[in-house]
């Protein structure tokens, strides 16, 4: 039997399938049929369907199947009224012979759309060659090195924007390149600003702002989640302790590194947004600028993707609590 | 005697200069002694004196000094413990004669650091170059070219941010240039959003998003003041007025006007900073922040020029109603 | 067979009936089994049932039966204990012939109690007996004239109140008479208020402070919405332009028309309830007041009306968000 | 000497004045030469002036002179470039035999433009007409009558509005007009709400919606203040406590009285304003609304005549906080 | 058959019950098939299940059976995937002769896990000892003495904290005993206080903090509700009006009085907390404090006990709004 | 000559002081006359006086006069009606001989009415008994005792509370006192609680509450500022820095560290009183109330001693921006 993408497959077509198990709910009709409500997705897709106690699958299902294992299927997919259904024909978990099938984790979980390493690779060249203070610079690319394999698959959240596998590189990457253009625009604007702005300092703050997200979400196969010291304390100052340990025993400019701590502390802006202080100098601002920017527009486009409304405005029940105009198509 | 620039004298100078009168306050000292209080300025610096009701120059200053109109002084200008001041030796209204010694009025006054028809034209070029509908491109270079004297003078605000002569040109340049940074960024970002982003759209309602500042305020020598429209009704549906207006009898899609109106009526965001309607679509989104940082960012920098506390931050009572760190020094 | 009224018919009762199909959404019990849910209305009562996919209707309910199409019907009522539902014999589309039989779309909406031509009939005398200047009066009557046949159908909101047809000319008619009374009294109160009350003006403003919901509402069968111009600019910008569009070529003091737009724009009081400015003008205040009471006591007894909690007080879950206390009966 | 009222002279004159003391303040100025700032008023002007310690009056002002006391004056009136000045000739307590030469201590404050007799009884009128519930009619009758001799001179607040003698009896007056009329026409409206507005009541919820005033504010001379009780009970409060009291021993039906209490308690409708619970009954909506629109507006009056900006528009400094538009005159 | 208690019933056990109906709706399957869901419960328990129209049961149940009611039962408890489940083999109303067997109707209600009687006697004992001023102190003590009977059985709230049997007297013995050491710490911290913090008053403030709830709720078998007047003036102003009626015809000093009822209408703290005022006496202060805290801290206690979250936090949903953390276990 | 305490000296009384400087501005009176303001303390009083140009203290005030520094005045102590005033016989700065007659700097700032020493030994013993896990004992132990020299005279605050030498241990040995009585009362309450409340974290939790302040306050003789950081970063931050700091090498159990910095982080509550989050967990909710208590009766107090309006209420221009009631004495 062919393996297939379960998100590319038409009604009809029988393959055999990599997926995640992403739910398994006890439920029952009004009347007393008790069934589980099952869940399977690869990167694109979700598929939920019922599983009846009574079904030749139901003692499998109730004992064996665990949301967050991933499987092997062969299935028939249809589309009915009812939503997309599997009708299965063999499913067991997956095992170490199967990457030489091809399967990896990685494709069953949404992703960035973009080539996490290449987005990775130019943040470093970024770091390397718009911070000119030499410590500076170091304690960036030493803490990206550091912690490379973390950073090419965390997300930016664990929902409100770019919620997948690699959103961490995607939205830094691109709030670090906001941040640069308009460090070097308003560089240029107020020359005579004391003290002048400081470039480096705000592609430092850009690249750094989020780096608490490593300790605040853990990754699981299910989704993000919070871990306890994200719930308690949160990554506002879980960043600000990860640039704190990572200076010490360097040669950093106190002064710098307060200023660096602030862009972090300060980056949400207003406290009921998460940040203890507002931004308190040229560098804050600018950087709080290019991750509200970033984070908005996602969230717009992300609305404007998956809406289901018809007509020429979306639903309001949605991650920015308003309608959002299409326009007639 | 040689004509001198008020901002540029030095202690114990005496020289003929030209001046606006700013103020003309009748008070007295807690003992009884009356005096007015009068202000005059050239473009950097404002010097206030009293004229004692028993000098010289009392009478004079009671019944013909009026504040608004430009003089001629000969003076000593003095640093002293009171600030600066001016000892008046003569006193005249500029009459039309002093043009030819250089006079003219913007010389008095707080202005733009560029040369203001060089970022109109650059206004215009954008224009021209950027909005690729040629219906839309026309409205929005039509109403720059017809508008141009007054938008070479406006300021962007009575106070607040940009509140100088050229102070519209200055920022709704910058706010534009910001503006197709983001617009192509992001486009390319998401090439596959529906509908796609119309960068002329973002252009043009970048350019235009201020436009009924020309409406909402006056421009007087002492100072710009709000219309009484600009009091009753406000520059955002004054600025939606002139689009609408100037949109009669021109070809120009009805749903792309509409999207252009929606920028200006949601450029503030939320209803509280005077916005009806939030940004709902893209290119609103992104001439908001475009707008927004441009006017925070000025605030700051203008903070650290004038505020006057020492140590590393300065006083809470600016614009933004924070303090402002500025470092030690 | 007779004709009957749905919303009078009785416990077995057979008739035919002219209705408007309300919904019509495919859905399946949890056991799998496939409906469609359906809802007819006339003006007063709206009943729901259930169409099964293997059902003699199933086919032609999938296939040809539209939401917001009218139907004529034969059919049993029955009150059961899964509310109002009716056996269906036959179903056709309305057609033009139906008309004979006393048949009109508005007989299916849910309208005001009232004689609408009335009502604007008054509304229109009102105009011309107290708006003393000629060109503002003319101004009034005109708008009125020009969209009479729209206003008399136009409901004042798509929810919250008054959302029926018939519903702008109830609430507008009902403000104006308040503003009348409000006016003459505060007049006399302080006659010699700088400038003082301009009563006319009130009047005018009242009648046209929701004209923008001409603009920003659409009727369908199925029940009003937002125009896309609605959604992205509002009835308040909207109302706004027709007063000036319509004042383009009058005689009319610009004073009196940037006083007369002020009420429109003003008349929601506070930027977070709509209204980019507050009253700046005591006829602004009154309209607002008078708007308010209409709307707010029509909440209520609207409410009062439908809660169906037992006992003194009703359900928080209404347009006003809190209880109504209904009293021991 | 004639009698003069103070606000009546003119530059220059000489007269016998009844007067109140308003204000002696001891300052210095900031060469240390000590001087007592004193005011006095009479209903509708208030002078303020210096007296030195060193002048003849010196040591009277010192060591007699009390605020809050009435004082017959002779003094010569004059308008100056420091505001209107009185130059003392004589001055005495008041005596009891002033009152021969017609001296009343209401001569010194500001009160009602109305006759307050002539309001207090057109309110009598109404409670006695439009209550048609014996006991309530009575219970409102007979606190009026009881309380008439207080109302007759209470102010409706220590500032805001109505802040004058009579003020309360002026207000009240408005707010129940207006709530007469509101409940003919929404009864006219509504005659099917259950249950139906209660006349009556409305009518006895707006007469004593303020009663509590009679506890809260204690009038003196130099103008009202809060008493203990009004600082940490509060008018609505103690408005009810009136009533309660007033309730005991008649057969007022138990429902009625507290829906009379909920009127008082929800009249400031949120609780940022004052109410513990917004109104929940039609009754207390409509006085809600009576008494806003009459608070308001009287402020907004206040501010048209009191406000000393030129230009179209007031200053934001006043009871509302905000601009008042009073346009080109 | 043995009697058992339901709480502690085991999969299988057949046995009498006393419990009490809470819940008895009619619904119907997607497919249509009708039946009620009933509920019942013990002090510990509810267990809700459905009976069929068409079982033998239905007509009994649809016909006879009230919520609010008490039953004995026999039944077989059953543990199933659809929760607890009760099979019933016999059902018929409590009779007085049950009470014989034990039953009481406290039985079947939660109630608090301490003694009334035992705190309500402490809490006299707090009254008689703590309260030095002996008018005062007997106020408090008739008080409490006169509604034995209805405060060891009040609940504190109808939901949000200490809603159940003996709640009111529990939450007032446990602020009393925070009140009485905070008076005890602070006025020995501020000895010099003026005026000096009195003790009594707290105590005083602390027991009658909450006394309107007897008039705010109402005790009903399904759960505690609030009356007319609970919903129209709330606890807050009733409390103040029972404290007044008790002191009438004592020899209480006012000033004492007012700073009791100040206690009582301050004890919420802010306006949208429900206090018209906020503590303006650290008396008020105090008793604030040690409610808020009791009140709080029984909230989280709850959430813990009750969460279903598995993991280290709790979810949102609950009358904090917030996670708790509970950590590893 | 006699040394005399400055704020005991009385009226005409002449006397050798040690005092500091507090203030040295340069004003001029409205009519030209330039001065020095100066202001200078001991623990208890400031008097503020003009020292004139031209008298023959101004020279050396001009040169050599410094604001935060300590001075031996010989002076003549007057009450007048400008308030207390110093007529200046010697001044010279204070040296290290002085100590040998008593001056310490410590004898001119405002300070705790207790003895420092002994609260602060008092909290060490209520750290060593009362948190029994022996690691987090040796945390807070080791940090009290290193810090012990700063601790004893650090304010807890710039303004607002306890913001004099010795505040901190003032208020964190009473929030602790008051921890220690929740904990025990509130585990004796809910002894099932799980996790059961942790009575030594909680301690632990209000000793170091504050510790922040160590690194955001920076003491000064003028009175205390905030440091750099402390603007950037603010107290909250850097207490947990402090204490994660201090944890470093230890054997502390990371849960346990976890839930002692969340007790720091979420001591304030609200995100806009300066939480990141709220308290999360019952010990953090013990020491917030703790905390929050003592506050605002230290405000309480401190307003009812210092404010100077007559009558029963004090102003509104205080810490707590409300009125307090003191009632009639």
């Amino acid at each position: 039997m062919p393996l297939a993408i379960p998100s590319e497959m038409t009604h009809g077509q029988e393959a055999d399938l990599f997926v995640l198990m992403t739910a398994k709910e006890e439920l029952t009709t009004r009347d007393g049929k008790p069934y589980y409500k099952v869940g399977f997705r690869d990167h694109a897709r979700e598929v939920t369907f019922p599983i009846w106690h009574d079904s030749p699958w139901g003692a499998d299902c109730r004992e064996a199947w665990q949301p967050g294992s991933f499987y092997k299927l062969r299935a028939i997919y249809r589309d009915t009224t009812y939503g997309p259904q599997l009708e299965l024909r063999k499913i067991r978990e997956v095992c170490s012979a199967d990457s030489a099938d091809g399967f990896s984790p990685a494709m069953c979980l949404p992703q960035t759309r973009f080539d996490a390493k290449v987005l990775f690779d130019e943040l470093l060249a970024m770091a390397r060659e718009q911070i000119f203070d030499k410590a500076l610079c170091a304690l960036v690319v030493d803490l990206l090195e550091t912690n490379r394999e973390a950073l090419l698959t965390l997300p930016a959240a664990t929902h409100n924007h770019h919620a997948f596998v690699g959103g961490w590189v995607e939205h830094v990457h691109s709030v670090t390149r906001t941040s640069v253009y308009l460090a070097d625009k308003y560089d240029d604007y107020y020359p005579d600003m004391k003290p002048r702005l400081n470039k480096g300092l705000v592609v430092a703050g850009a690249i750094l702002h989020d780096i608490g997200k490593l300790r605040e979400i853990e990754e699981r196969p299910q989704g993000a989640e919070y871990t306890a010291a994200g719930n308690l304390i949160g990554h506002i100052l879980q960043g600000r302790d990860i640039v704190r340990e990572a200076a010490i025993g360097r040669q950093l400019d106190p002064e710098m590194l307060l200023r660096l701590e602030h862009i972090i502390v300060a980056h949400q802006r207003l406290p009921e947004w998460g940040s203890p202080k507002p931004p308190m100098t040229p560098e804050a601002l600018l950087v709080h600028y290019a991750d509200d920017i970033d984070a908005k527009y996602h969230m717009m486009a992300t609305i404007l993707r998956d809406d289901t409304n018809t007509g020429p405005v979306t639903s309001k029940k949605n991650v920015l609590y308003q309608k959002i105009y299409r326009g007639e198509q």
